[in-house]
């Protein structure tokens, strides 16, 4: 079982907590601290050893910072997590403040005096978060101050788990599908390229993904924490624990790179400095590294991690393993939609039982490695709760005539998955129909853009909106995150929302995942995974276009569907999807599956009068 | 006539300027200089004073850059004026460069050696420009320099036309729909909220439309030249040639104004600078504005121009003025289409003749006061030039089985036009019928957006390209740009293009072109400006949302329509646009060309068989 439901304790002690911070601050001589979830690989999931505004707050989402003054505090969140953080921590120390409403810097500036110092993490912020809040709080002359000690680990003190030591497994190249070595020159050549004497990665993917290899550091991401330097020439540098290391492993390692202690890393970068380098360093990693590569005659060049782009282009083997991976992972939906929909009639499923399931029916693949982010199991008016984790708090009993919304994945050896279905429990109301068709029209229109060169994630995000705008209607997330390979269910830079700013290319693997969510009653979403096709020439035209090739298989509720809202050009789209279902999933069904499928991947008759 | 039709001059004795400038470069000990095509007032049409590029290479375009070394120069143009450009200068002497191919800083980083200095002057350019080049020379140790004379002036000397001196008018509240004073009032109450001493005002546009004036300064937008500065309380004081003012327009600003002479702008920069006062100042202003008053106690908040947003968002008195504006352009662009369908049969109409009609025929309606820029008249492969200005040596007839594009627009009091009709010349071959109708399916999909609040011009844009890229095609400019209240026909910050990050609002106005473009062959564009109407409520739907209020109304060239390639949806905007136009052009036109009209705008049918 890779998930659990127990509810999320409330931060008991953390007023207690908070003093003790406060007296450290007064100690340190600074007046305010900043402190962020994240670290310093900037991971999506953190390792128990980082969960410090957890440990400080007893606020246990995803993203926020606590602000900590002398004699106030704040925790500001975004408007995912307005609802839960109140429910978290002490409302009557800790001020509970969205981002977007309020501002850090505008609180800070209020509570401060003019000439306070804050205090920060080097490793915990990028430049430009520091940068942007320098700028705000330069009006009343308040300062930031990086600190060479993380006054929270301090509080912490013995009670602070162990950073990670998960073992370390080579990624073989019969699903990476290019050698370690080959990356590792490709990289190398684009260094000397562009006159760089070497790059730092600070994160932990693209070094896995670098090296082929995979870890268990934290949940859900199949990585490894770890830091390296790549020089244009020469040997590579990887700083890891090595107890994480068996003998394969260090083996594999040791071909590639010199193997060093992460407590090395420091005094690597300031030779770096001292011999007046010139050092790419991505403008995401943490100001630390920043502050300790520049100056004098060496150089930072901020640029992207030269990983990220070669590593979200999928190259033939690992898109080869993408579509395996989607084929097992859909038979496991299909039997888990075919046991729903012959359970929910019992009354007897609950979103944790349905999420158990689900999960029990995907392990019986025998390939999957673990789950590739907490399932969403929402039914009803949790189903609108767009980041709904269920837990034995808030469980609820899929009822008829209520939606069910299932949002979850799977990391195989091949590939990631990530597939959200609504599915409807006994009989939906016309309303839900209509709003789920307005839902598909977009999902469909993404599926079936073409698309020049160039063409970037914002270009199309309007395609999924524009049927749910003319209803008045829309949804408050992007429509799609790029996918790794057997990596990151949340990988840059590519991805297909208002902020998608970085052009879509052959190979990339991105969700298509629109929605509508009516607060306190029900919530729609659905979500394939599509892969960007080769550019091709269409007949009669001048430009080479891309499209999608559609990885996820599993079928979409035709209870849903108002057949006269969709264009013949739609429908047809659902029909062919649903033929393709039947003819790759069916086979790896049993009986009782497989009659279902069949009945729910059946042609909707074109409707009368067209 | 507000139009010429001369072919620019080649720049015949350029070889000479660059030498003599090359020794004036010398004495002033740089190694490389910059000369933009730019003025200090960031205008689009510079006085003639402000046209060093031409004066020096022959370069006539309205976008460019030369950068002149010791021994070696170069002209950077953009997509636009590839082709234009080394027919205007002398290649042996500059080697013409397309921006996005060449980078300016890669070729002074080639050309120059280790620790070059290049100067440049700081009224032409803005920060960022300077900062960018900056850091492309940084790795050579090149210098970026202001200098305090423009060299190229000093190279002019005696012939250098002096700056113009056009009569300024004041702009009566019947148009303007709001008083100076308000205006200056609410601008002042946003500087008190944000803290702000004061705002320079460095746009002509926003002083115009701050003050309720207008002038004649340069071509095509009624502007006059002026730097302005607002404090947050007290008086405002305008920096302008007294000479452009008679006895009204004088008591008008003496309302509203201290008045001083152009010269004494650089001390009241100083003085805000030595009194430590906080200044909002454009990013896009140029640097030595930023220069003048940052540094020490004193502070530059980097701000957009507060006017601009208000002067955008169009009030309801304006946007009486814009529908009968386009209601009088509507009339003479029907006037101008009938009459080219009668004489094109001739053969004797070509571009110039076309173009000098079209004039002649809105100079009838008595309300114009000029054209909002030099019409785009281009039949044929010259169609397919998008920002082709036709001149005696270009000048082309009107053939049978071609296409005439005509983009053009007016300057009245009550409002600024610009639209775009492509007209078939006898028999169209199915291929142009085909790529129109695709054109015309992108414009009716931005027509018929729905929105809502804080969509951005981004956010439209694809709509336009869809069918296009469906079939493999696609244009290469944005969709539409913001337009002014007769003010420049090009106005920000709304736009419709992939650059497009300001949220569209109501009241602003913008065009919505797409078009095709076959190299050689011919031009395709659908031109009609949009006003962004107020958020309603749609039965059923939860967010209000915006749309457009289509404000051209002139016929499309039905005979260019493939009917069965619209949707019953497209077929249905484009017959009821067509009885709008009808019904409130119809009544403005004689006899002869109501009934052209009658059959321009006469309903497409249904295709059989829908």
């Amino acid at each position: 079982m890779f998930q659990t439901y127990e509810p999320a304790q409330r931060g008991g002690d953390s007023g207690e907590r908070i003093a003790r911070l406060q007296e450290l601050m007064a100690r340190a001589r600074i007046d305010a601290l900043l402190v962020p979830h994240g670290d310093e690989y900037a991971n999506e999931y953190l390792p128990e050893c980082s969960e410090r505004l957890a440990f400080l707050t007893g606020f246990t989402g995803s993203a926020g910072t606590a602000v900590v003054a002398k004699e106030s505090a704040a925790l500001f969140v975004d408007g995912r997590y307005i609802l839960q953080a109140p429910r978290q921590v002490d409302t009557k120390i800790l001020e509970v403040l969205q981002v977007g409403k309020a501002k850090m810097g505008e609180w800070l500036v209020k509570t401060l005096k003019p000439g306070a110092v804050v205090g920060f993490d080097p490793k915990l912020h990028p430049p430009a978060t520091v940068d942007d809040l320098a700028e705000e709080l330069a009006s009343k002359r308040i300062k930031l101050k990086p600190l060479a000690a993380n006054l929270v680990d301090r509080l912490w003190g013995k009670e602070r788990p162990s950073p990670p030591k998960g073992a370390v497994v080579v990624h073989p190249i019969k699903y990476a599908g290019k050698s370690a070595e080959d990356k590792l020159a490709e990289i190398q050549a684009a260094l000397k390229k562009d006159g760089q004497d070497a790059v730092v990665l600070t994160f932990p993917p693209s070094i896995c993904w670098l090296l082929n290899i995979r870890g268990s550091d934290v949940a859900h991401n199949p990585i490894t924490l770890a830091f390296a330097i790549v020089p244009a020439s020469g040997k590579a540098e990887l700083f890891m624990d090595p107890a994480k290391l068996d003998d394969e492993a260090k083996a594999h390692l040791r071909r590639l790179a010199k193997l060093s202690e992460p407590k090395a890393l420091g005094e690597r970068l300031t030779a770096l400095k001292t011999a007046g380098k010139t050092v790419r360093l991505s403008p995401a990693a943490p100001i630390w590294f920043h502050r300790k590569l520049g100056g004098g005659k060496a150089r930072v060049v901020r640029a992207s991690d030269p990983c990220v782009l070669p590593q979200a282009r999928k190259n033939a083997i690992e898109i080869k393993g993408a579509r395996a991976a989607h084929k097992r992972d859909g038979a496991a939906m299909a039997r888990f939609l075919a046991w729903l929909d012959r359970e929910v009639p019992s009354g007897r499923i609950d979103e944790i039982s349905a999420s158990v399931k689900l999960e029990e029916l995907r392990a019986g693949t025998q390939a999957l490695k673990e789950i590739s982010f907490d399932t969403i199991s929402g039914s009803g008016p949790n189903g609108a709760i767009v980041h709904y984790r269920v837990n034995t708090g808030t469980n609820r009993a899929l009822k008829p005539g209520e939606l069910y919304l299932v949002d979850s994945g799977a990391q195989y050896l091949d590939g990631t998955t990530d597939v959200t279905r609504t599915v409807a429990v006994g009989q939906p109301t016309r309303e839900m129909q209509e709003r789920f068709t307005l839902v598909l029209k977009g999902h469909i229109a993404i599926a079936t853009a073409r698309f020049p060169k160039g063409t970037r994630g914002v270009d199309l995000d309007p395609f999924a909106r524009r049927a749910l705008w003319e209803a008045g209607l829309d949804f408050d997330h992007g429509t799609g995150h790029g996918v790794g390979s057997y990596l990151s269910v949340h990988e840059g830079p590519q991805g297909i929302s208002k902020g998608g700013m970085a052009t879509l290319e052959p190979g990339m693997i991105v969700s298509n995942e629109p929605g509508y969510y009516k607060k306190g009653a029900y919530g729609i979403r659905i979500e394939n995974l599509e892969l960007v096709t080769e550019p091709e020439k269409v007949p009669g035209g001048e430009r080479e276009v891309m499209g999608f090739e559609t990885l996820t298989l599993v079928p979409m509720d035709r209870r849903l569907v108002v057949p006269e809202m969709l264009s013949a050009a739609e429908l047809a789209w659902l029909n062919a999807y649903h033929v393709r279902v039947r003819e790759v999933i069916g086979p790896e069904l049993g009986p009782e599956d497989r009659a279902w499928l069949d009945q729910a991947t059946a042609a909707i008759p074109t409707p009368r009068g067209r």
